[in-house]
């Protein structure tokens, strides 16, 4: 067999050392430059140039190297009879967990308020109370749920929303029950995968079915957003800021009115980091269970997108 | 009976609406001016001024409106037959926890170094990774340990020390065994009562025996702490940093270096909120178990001095 890394934006030396150390007998490529591309069984990608996989014609395993698989989805010419597997990581899910949590405290403690006035030297003290929040998560899959579980357990009041009836700790909606949900809460977290159905989900129309002034932490996908709705949104007071870590176009461009806005939290897509040594581990499991006909762990339904 | 609330650098307005929608027969004074001192038997007090309470020669009961008891105990004028009890308020844990891990997150996700990449419309994906946190507790009383727990619970490595024996959920350590417990951590966060012993005890001498560069977080006292240390201890790399919420005198002076410091964060004393709904509940049922005859509820141990 041989293995493929394709993830042209994104440093991949840490997976190549994993792969080596973890598969020291198999034969690993970086990227899709290669004279036998016959060998090639399984590639594991992250935002491959669409197109580029068509050549490995002995392709039996498409591993996807974050948690959304729209990257892979997206690109019509994949052969529909190749299983696309995914990681499933707890450490994915502590890193997103806390991330959703630094952006909720950060903002029910006014944390910003804060360091505007430790700039001017000032003693705040009484200038600024803590929040009180109803925290909505939009998406109730492994990371939702995870986020979703911790803020309840911190003692937060907390709601949950997905497309099909999940069992939570936490009261919950589903399908058309969406209405009902954004009139509870004033923190709206969307962790929900990227589809037809969630493409430009976090929309004027959306934000003006929300009730309370609402802080919105997106860290989805950037295509389940609106930029310039989340804008026009905070303008009107629907929104009372955004802590965003995804975008429509990744790299933000630098003149993204983003960037600037008073009101808007940035990161580079780093809310859920995805680690080497626990994808490849899984990667490979994934290839052996393909190879000896066992049913893979972590599948992705391609009618459900996720 | 009468009540008089004590805290002059606090607005007491909520404490009053509170006390006379809970207490709407009761007289309440505000401030220690009046010309019956005689009819006070129960003090609320917040930083009162030392010895102002001599003149309440029918005193019954003195309740601390903070966790912390250190200003009543240092005030020799207050005779010690007269107990002190204290809130213990789960909205108090709640409020100290969500605190103590807003800052922790923030310095675990190099969240600041992300701001100041906004700041430059920057998209700093690759340039900063988690870091990899022993979180060390100092002081296992009813905050500390929720704080422990919460963090515990989240996925993070956690270590406690006290001055007794604990039972933890996490490793802990106690009485002679500091070094140990410092040799394991590279986040201290301070949550002891300001007695004698715990006076001064954030210093250089004890920075120097942690192993690894150390995060500092102290939301307890600032007699605690010793400024110039922490300063002096940043700039050699045994502290990575500090985030402040208590110092050695308050409001912080406008001329303190730590106010511009570029690895310290300051808040003005918000970490943990007293609540005035439940406070003023617990002192009227604190009072009327004193004149019951009554154990009081968390009554405060001059010894222990917490």
């Amino acid at each position: 067999m041989s293995f493929a890394i394709i993830a042209p934006s994104t440093p991949t030396i840490k997976w190549k050392n994993e792969f080596e150390k973890q598969a020291p007998n198999e034969n690993l490529l970086i990227g899709y430059e290669t004279d036998k591309p016959e060998d090639i069984e399984c590639v594991m990608v992250w935002g491959h140039p669409k197109g580029s996989l068509k050549k490995f014609k002995n392709l039996k395993l498409i591993f996807s190297m974050g948690a959304g698989v729209d990257h892979i989805l997206n690109d019509d010419s994949i052969p529909k009879n190749i299983p696309i597997s995914r990681i499933v990581d707890s450490q994915m899910a502590f890193s997103m967990t806390n991330y959703i949590l630094m952006a909720i405290l950060n903002y029910q403690r006014c944390w910003y308020d804060f360091q505007d006035a430790q700039d001017r030297n000032h003693w705040a003290q009484f200038e600024f109370d803590e929040k009180s929040l109803n925290v909505g998560v939009l998406g109730i899959g492994h990371l939702g749920n995870d986020a979703a579980n911790a803020l309840y357990r911190l003692g937060f009041q907390v709601y949950g929303y997905s497309n099909s009836s999940k069992e939570t700790i936490f009261p919950s909606f589903y399908g058309d029950q969406l209405k009902e949900f954004l009139e509870k809460i004033n923190v709206l977290v969307c962790t929900v995968p990227l589809t037809p159905k969630t493409r430009g989900m976090l929309s004027y129309e959306l934000f003006c079915k929300l009730i309370k002034p609402t802080y919105l932490v997106n860290v989805s996908r950037g295509a389940v957003h609106i930029e310039k709705d989340i804008i026009k949104a905070i303008e009107e007071g629907k929104l009372t800021g955004a802590f965003l870590d995804v975008f429509e176009k990744e790299p933000l461009p630098k003149d993204s009115p983003l960037w600037q806005h008073p009101k808007i939290k940035i990161t580079p897509h780093v809310a859920s980091l995805t680690y080497a040594e626990e994808s490849i581990r899984q990667a490979l499991e994934s290839y052996q269970r393909v190879k000896n006909g066992k049913k893979l762990i972590n599948e992705v339904s391609r009618d459900k997108m996720y």
